[in-house]
C-alpha cells in the first residue's frame, strides 16, 4: 500500500460550506473516454444580428426594442421563472405535501453591445461597469428581496441559449437552499472559531498557496480544498466584506483585473471559450439588511463542466446524485494547471 | 392576480427526503427554446460486438476474457473509483482541510448478453434476474460495508459511455452525502409522526392519484411532489421494506413487472431510448445491519434529463446550482403525461 498520496489514492473531503462530502478519486483520470463528445462553441458569432432578442436596436418578445446601448444594459427577463404578483399557494392539506409563495422579479444584464465578445476579451473598464451594474442591482432588488441572485451561464453546454455576453439576476422572496446552507455554515463557523469561515479560509490558501490560481492586493482565487468540478474555482475578497454593493472604487477595479486574468486562464486552459455557471453569494438582504452579517463573507463560485478537453466533460450523474460528488483529478492539480497557464489570452496573443 | 393555479403561478415545494426546497414555474414551458440540441441515442446498436468489453467473450482493460455468459454478469470495474486498500490520509491540519479515508469496491453488473437490448425491451424473467443480482450484491458487498450504491447511467446524455445494457455498483467504508441526509430526515420523521415518512407517503399519493404513474399489488410510482428534473420519478413499495434483499419472490416479480411498465413509458414519451440515471437506496448495511432501520424504506429514484422531446434536456445550471433548483412543468402535469401512454414499448408494437 504504502504512504497515503491524494495523487494515487482515493480519500473523501469534508466541505465546510456546504456540509457535504466529496469523492477524490484522482487515480480515475487514467480510463480511457468512449463516451459523449460535446460540440466545442462556435466561434463565428456575429458582432451585431438585429434577430438576436439581446443586441441594440434588436426586438425582443414582448415587443419592446432595446436602445442603441453602449455599455452595459439591464431589462426584465421576458419568459421570468420568478414573478412580483404570483398568487399564495393554498394552506397545506399535509406535512409531506408543503408548498409556500414564491414571488420575485428575473432580470437579464448585457455585459456589452457585442454579441461577439466574452469577458476575458473586454477590457478593464467595460469589466468594471458590469460590476458596478451587480452592486447596483444587488442592492435596488436587495432593498426589499430577501435573496439577489447574480448568475451568468457561460456557453451551450451550460443550457445558455444566445452567445450575447449576459448574465442573470433573480431576486426572490425566499432564500433559496444553497444561501440558507451557507448562511447555516458561516454562522456556525463564525460561533465556534471567532471568524468568518471564508475569511479564515482565504488567510490560510494565501499561506499554503498550492490551491492558489491568482491573487492580488484584494482578491484571490483557489480551486476550493473541496471543489467538485473539474476545475471550480472559489473568487475571495480578502478583507471581510458582506454584499457587492461594499466593495470600494479600487476593489471593484482590482476585481475587473482579476476576473480577466481567471477567465482568460480558462479560455487557454483548453483554447475554447471555457463555458462556466458562475453567481456570487453575499449576506442575504431585504430583511435581513438589518441584521449582523459578520458571519457572511462575499463570494464568487465558478462551476466549469469541462475535464479533459474542449469536448469532453465531467458527468455529474448516477453515483453523483444518487450517493456523493465524486473528481477524477485532485484541486491541486487542477489548481497547478491554471496557474502554469499564461495571463494573455490566446485569441489576442501574437502566434 | 386570481386564485392559485399550480400550472399558471410560481410557488416552492418542499422535499422532506433531502430537506430542502424546488422553485416550480410552471409558466416556463412557454418560453422558446434556441439552446443546445442533444444528439439522439443511437439506433443501431451491434446485439453483439467483440471490441465492446461488456460482450461475452470480449477481452477487458485488463486483459481478462468474458465468460459466454448467458444471463446477468458481473465483474470488477476496471477503473474504480473506489478501491478497497486506499491508505488514510493523515491526520488534518486544520478544520478547514479535512479528509477521511475512502476505501470500497466498484463493480459492474451486465443485465444481458446482448447489446441491443434495455430493460423495458427484456422480458420479466430477465428483469427478474436483474433484481436478484440487485439484492445478491447488496447483501454480499453490505455484509461489510456501510453503504452500497446501486445506479445505472443510461444513455450517453447521462455519461454512459457503452450502450451493453448494465449498472454499477459502489460499496464504500462511508455512508455517502446524500445516504446520510436521508437517513436524518427519515428518522425524525419516524420519530416526529411514528410511522416511516416514504410508507405514509406512499399510502397518501395512492389516494390522492394525481401524481401516480403505474401501481400494482406491492409498488407504486410517482412523480414525487417535491420532484426536480421533468419526469423523474420515485418507486415505492407498499409495505415496510429496509433492504433489496428482504423483497420475497413475488414482490421481485411485480418489481419486474413494475419496471418494465415505468420504462416501456419513458421510452414512449419521445419515442427513444429514455435516458436516465437511477439507484437504489435501502437502510445502510455493515456495521447498521445490526441497529434498529424502522425509519428507513427501501426506493429508487428515476432522474431523467429530458424536458421537450428527445433532444432537449433540462440544464440543471446557474440558478439551480448557485441557489436552487427549479422545474418548468408541474409533477401533476408530468405525471399526467406519463399515465396516458401506453404500456406496449413503440418499438414493439403494431403500427
Ligand atoms: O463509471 P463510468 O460509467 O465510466 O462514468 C460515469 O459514471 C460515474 C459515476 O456516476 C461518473 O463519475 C462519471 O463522470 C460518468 O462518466
Ligand atoms: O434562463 P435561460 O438562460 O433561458 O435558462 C437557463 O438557465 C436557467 C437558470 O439557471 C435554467 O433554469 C434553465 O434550465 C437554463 O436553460
Amino acid at each position: 500500500v504504502g504512504s497515503f498520496q491524494p495523487r494515487e489514492h482515493q480519500h473523501v473531503r469534508y466541505n465546510p460550506l456546504r456540509d457535504d462530502w466529496v469523492l477524490v478519486s484522482a487515480h480515475r483520470m487514467r480510463r480511457p473516454w468512449q463516451g459523449q463528445v460535446e460540440i466545442p462553441p462556435r466561434e463565428d458569432v456575429p458582432r451585431c444580428d438585429l434577430s438576436n432578442p439581446l443586441c441594440p436596436g434588436a426586438a425582443r418578445a414582448n415587443g419592446e426594442v432595446n436602445p442603441q446601448y453602449t455599455s452595459t444594459f439591464v431589462f426584465d427577463n421576458d419568459f421570468p421563472a420568478l414573478q412580483p404578483d404570483a398568487p399564495e399557494p393554498d394552506a397545506c392539506s399535509h406535512p409531506l405535501f408543503r408548498a409556500a409563495s414564491a414571488q420575485g422579479v428575473c432580470k437579464v444584464l448585457c455585459f456589452h453591445p457585442w454579441s461577439d465578445l466574452t469577458l476575458p476579451l473586454m477590457s478593464l473598464a467595460e469589466i468594471r461597469a458590469v460590476i458596478d451594474q451587480w452592486a447596483e442591482l444587488t442592492a435596488e432588488l436587495g432593498a426589499s428581496y430577501p435573496w439577489v441572485q447574480i448568475f451568468e451561464n457561460k456557453g451551450a453546454m451550460m443550457g445558455c441559449s444566445n452567445p450575447h455576453p449576459h448574465c442573470q439576476v433573480w431576486a426572490s422572496n425566499f432564500l433559496p437552499n444553497e444561501a440558507r446552507l451557507e448562511d447555516r455554515t458561516q454562522r456556525q463557523h463564525l460561533q465556534e472559531r471567532g471568524v468568518p469561515m471564508l475569511l479564515e479560509y482565504a488567510r490560510l490558501e494565501a499561506q499554503r498557496k498550492e490551491r492558489l490560481v491568482v491573487e492580488n492586493a484584494d482578491w484571490l482565487v483557489v480551486v476550493p480544498y473541496w471543489a467538485v468540478w473539474p476545475f471550480q474555482t472559489l473568487l475571495l475578497p480578502r478583507r471581510h466584506i458582506c454584499r457587492l454593493q461594499e466593495l470600494s472604487d479600487s476593489e471593484r477595479d482590482s476585481l475587473a483585473s482579476i476576473m480577466k486574468r481567471l477567465l482568460t486562464k480558462y479560455d487557454n486552459l483548453f483554447e475554447v471559450s471555457f463555458p462556466y455557471s458562475m453567481g456570487w453569494h453575499g449576506a442575504p438582504t431585504g430583511p435581513h439588511l438589518g441584521e449582523d452579517c459578520g458571519h457572511w463573507q462575499l463570494h464568487a463560485h465558478y462551476y466549469p463542466p469541462l475535464l479533459r478537453s474542449a469536448t469532453v466533460r465531467k458527468f455529474m450523474v448516477g453515483y453523483e446524485m444518487l450517493a456523493q460528488a465524486q473528481r477524477d483529478l485532485t484541486p491541486e492539480q487542477a489548481a497547478e494547471r491554471l496557474r502554469a497557464l499564461p495571463e494573455e489570452h490566446h485569441r489576442v496573443r501574437p502566434r
